[in-house]
């Protein structure tokens, strides 16, 4: 079911440091930060050959990500996002396997202007995953 | 100087349950499990068609990975690991930009078999990066 690694996100505590560190030290290609009100983060895309890292940095009070970066300050990686073709069909075959989506079940418009939704991470080992429709 | 995203790597406390969601669930394509005992772990790596995700399991009392999955039981992403052309050119650049190399600062051979380099997180963001020469 699952595609191409759209992204890689990585909470980051100061969004021009981090963007500086890409770009100077890792000298890769990186893009200016975009506002993204309606998820509550300001966003850094780092063009890679294959993939993106995305860097989230928080915008207003309520940002998803004000809570991880309180239990890690320095930063680290928040989740990873994977491709589908049919994001309905994908949760509902999901949610079939047992599978618990995030918040009430039907895709948002995510930071790419496509259907998304985010998988429990304990379903996950752990780790937070993000499905977007291509 | 970084290329493409060779993998994300995911620490998992159950190596087999974790291959079943990723070949079950999500439907991709799972290898068989390698130990790697250089390394301390045994991986299973995941083929997306654009990059790789290497599952990570201690093996042995001394694996790296033991102190990540104490600290996160349920498993979680542990690093990320972009492709470079030179790894000493790569190694000697990051020094003189002022990034720390972990251990004694000269590539090993990694799961792959070709030279890699792990920097330290708290110069990215928190998040443990490994460079490897493709």
């Amino acid at each position: 079911m699952i595609g191409r690694l759209n992204h890689v996100a990585i909470a980051v505590p100061d969004l021009e440091a981090a963007s500086a560190q890409y770009r100077d030290t890792l000298g890769a290609n990186v893009g200016a930060p975009q506002d993204e009100p309606d998820h509550g983060v300001t966003v850094v895309f780092i063009e890679l050959p294959n993939t993106k890292i995305e860097l989230l940095y928080p915008l207003g009070d309520d940002s998803p990500i004000n809570g991880f970066l309180e239990k890690n300050p320095s930063g680290g990686i928040h989740h990873v996002c994977y491709e589908v073709d049919d994001i309905l069909a994908a949760r509902d075959q999901l949610v079939e396997k047992g599978a618990r989506i995030l918040g009430n079940g039907e895709p948002k418009i995510g930071a790419h202007g496509k259907p998304v939704l985010f998988l429990h991470p304990k379903d996950f080992q752990g780790t937070l995953v993000e499905l977007e429709q291509v």
